[in-house]
């Protein structure tokens, strides 16, 4: 708590000061991702001014942490032969991305600048698809052959290491670059100098390829707790790593969009961040899924057409529609948000639809019965000092209500539980059955119910 | 993909088998988590068979992704000091969660056939808060003293690394095991062999208390990218370490809680799976807020009674109830999803509350509009074999019905975003403003501003 404060306390500073000279000592022994949340609240033109007062290895490290906005003022408004050499400092997947994001001509622009190495490091990442292996890996990985001595591999790491972020998993390769398998810097270390990595490496090891969908990488990380997962390609050459920490990323950005798309966000390609974004953006982000529920919810009122006639002689009956639509709604999406975390956790696959049926059958089955006991003594309080129809008593009319309730509450919970697997069985994501989807889906069915057990309670009974 | 197969038909093959032996070459070779994974398919009588093929060390990597209740079952049905001894291989974090859960009779049969130094870490690590840094941390680390070189740090850690799993940040204590800063290996041996290690340690670095909260734990080790945080206690000794893996799981763990609370449901304590989970315990996660939320729709009947005169006189305005309040709570829920996720991934504070409210207004207007002309076209559609009232036409109702539905979806949008800001401004957690409960409220104001309009132009123009 209290070193957040103290960044805050820093960042009210730096951003009254008229000057950010004197911080700068301060800022340079702070972890460079603080520096860049600091400096990105600064107006673009101090940004650059602050930054140039940091060596190109920290101004590499900071530029890393901020948007392609700010990345792209830099690129535009630094001295070419600067902005390279701190260029040549980024994290090589992040530097792939700003370079995938430039046009053509300033991609020209950029490369006379950078070293040989640099250049063609920069075009082989960025030629890769953005959402796959290829795209998110880094080439910062350290690499020994097989018929190296411990001694030898260590003094090869220690000569490649400055330039290698991740050294803990070193990769055994032919002059082919075809991985071979993977020694740990800790196995390295704990063997004697003369012991061949022949002897020592690891065969079976977990690796994903160029184009493999990046949260399936992320997931392998995850699971086999790795520090970093190898990245091959066609012909099995190491081309790339991911680390755990851009994992981490993938699995978040993958959370949010679930968590959009459930919430019938049509979610955009870009990163967005929430004020940056223009209304028109977040407008169009919107308006797409509640346009169609909306005309969707032309079948309700259709519905409701259909029974006007009813209505007009029970009244009471139209106070109880909001209510049986909310519980409806209600239940159907928890009953979704359970199986689709059920789902996504992999406590469940399709394998187990019978028994999810089963299972929310009976759950579904105790929610009515209590749902609809709740609703008759709602609908006798609320109907007190309302009229009844003539031919009824008002517990008669609670009793219709409470069943409907029970029957809208069983028939919400499996349309609920049900409509993700059913997605899913047609190869779909099921999140796409999203909770305002199945709201307004459930809506409709409810009135049906709703007006059909009325009919049969106070017309043909 | 053929992976995931290739352990499937795998999983299948073992499972028909009436003998697991002939398996077990196989897998001693694979990492032990698909292990456990296929392991943990068969009935845990053949578990323990299978398990005791195993060597003691690979025993105890199986068994730490194993569930409580199989970890249990072992340690009722294997003799005692088998079971010790797969003990103290597994985890040290995973162990002392398992002995936690233990009754005091239980912990007092284990202990005497731990040795002291597994007993020790054991009863240390239990007794901290299952969810604080200290619950969750680990103590197989690696730690050396600031007066020693290199080559003495590195000959250091050769000899402990068999039981410390994380040797990839050495930590640099004094006698006391205070923490004066850490190395990483990869510094190490960078450096000479007589470098002192005093001249290398890294002495600014980010760390947990062992009170501090899980979430904030992993957090920190997100955004520093580390492979493990230190943990200390209230006099800055070293007691612990949370590693990268440990920091996912919890991640993870946080965001299905969110989404449960966002959808209404109450989170258990327990690990749940959802087919382990009896109906009893589905049940009573889903009636609290569906009970509630139903209880609570008492007021939209209420209301509907309040205008039951209005609605007998223009019984057109039945039909389009269920639409203004399906839209209203898409409209709120989807506005509270973009608030919340933006708050969640730290785009916005609560000091940003002003910007959010004026762009949210903006974009409530635009939505508004928008879904307010729809309705427009609804009305007529759906009105036009319906009775409209004398005094009107189907314009001028499909008009009122409109402007009805632009101030409700303005409104709704406000509330929807305004809520969790307001929630997290009383210090509450904002994913409690969950959706049904927005969706419900956003009815019950809804069908006011519905009714209010109609007034108006109805009765007073």
């Amino acid at each position: 708590m209290s070193e957040i404060d103290e960044i805050n306390t820093l960042k009210e500073d730096i951003l009254q000061a008229p000057d950010i000279k004197p911080f700068i000592p301060i800022l340079q022994k702070m972890p460079t991702v603080e520096v860049a949340e600091i400096l990105w609240e600064l107006t673009d033109d101090k940004l650059l001014e602050a930054l140039l007062l940091f060596r190109p290895d920290q101004q590499g490290a900071i530029v890393n942490d901020l948007g392609f906005e700010t990345q792209y003022f830099l690129f535009q408004n630094m001295n070419r032969r600067q902005f390279a050499e701190m260029f040549e400092n980024m994290d090589s997947a992040t530097r792939a991305d700003f370079y995938r994001e430039l046009s053509k001509k300033e991609q020209i622009n950029l490369l006379p600048y950078l070293t040989k190495k640099v250049r063609e490091d920069v075009i082989h990442l960025s030629s890769y698809e953005p959402e796959s292996a290829g795209g998110i890996m880094s080439t910062d990985f350290a690499t020994v052959l097989e018929n190296m001595t411990c001694a030898q591999a260590i003094e090869k790491v220690r000569q490649d290491a400055p330039s290698k972020k991740m050294v803990y998993y070193i990769y055994v390769v032919d002059e082919d670059m075809v991985m071979k398998g993977f020694v740990t810097l800790k196995r390295l270390i704990m063997h004697s100098a003369e012991t061949k990595i022949s002897e020592i490496l690891i065969r079976e090891y977990v690796y994903a390829t160029v184009d493999e969908d990046q949260e399936s990488v992320a997931l392998k990380v995850d699971k086999y707790d790795l520090v970093a997962i190898p990245v091959l390609n066609d012909e099995s050459r190491l081309v790339g790593i991911v680390t755990h920490d851009e994992a981490i990323e993938i699995m978040r950005a993958e959370a949010t969009e679930d968590i959009e798309k459930f919430m019938g966000l049509t979610p955009s390609d870009e990163e967005a961040d929430y004020l940056d974004d223009s209304v028109k953006r977040h407008y169009s982000k919107r308006i797409i899924w509640l346009a169609s529920l909306a005309a969707l919810s032309i079948f309700s009122g259709i519905i409701v057409q259909r029974f006007e006639d009813m209505l007009a002689q029970v009244m009471i009956l139209t106070l109880f529609m909001p209510m049986m639509t909310a519980t409806g709604g209600n239940t159907g999406s928890q009953a979704a948000t359970v199986v689709i975390t059920a789902l996504s956790l992999g406590q469940v696959t399709l394998k187990n639809w019978l028994q999810i049926v089963f299972k929310e059958s009976r759950v579904g089955m105790l929610l009515g019965l209590s749902l609809g006991l709740l609703t008759y003594v709602n609908v006798v309080i609320i109907g007190w000092n309302s009229t009844t129809p003539e031919d009824y008593t008002l517990f008669y009319v609670a009793m219709v209500v409470g069943i409907a309730m029970t029957i809208q509450v069983f028939s919400a919970t499996l349309i609920g539980s049900g409509l993700p697997l059913f997605v899913k069985r047609l190869g779909g994501d099921p999140t796409v059955a999203a909770s305002p989807a199945i709201t307004t889906f459930v809506d409709i069915t409810g009135l049906l119910i709703y007006f059909g057990t009325a009919t049969i309670f106070f017309t043909f009974i």
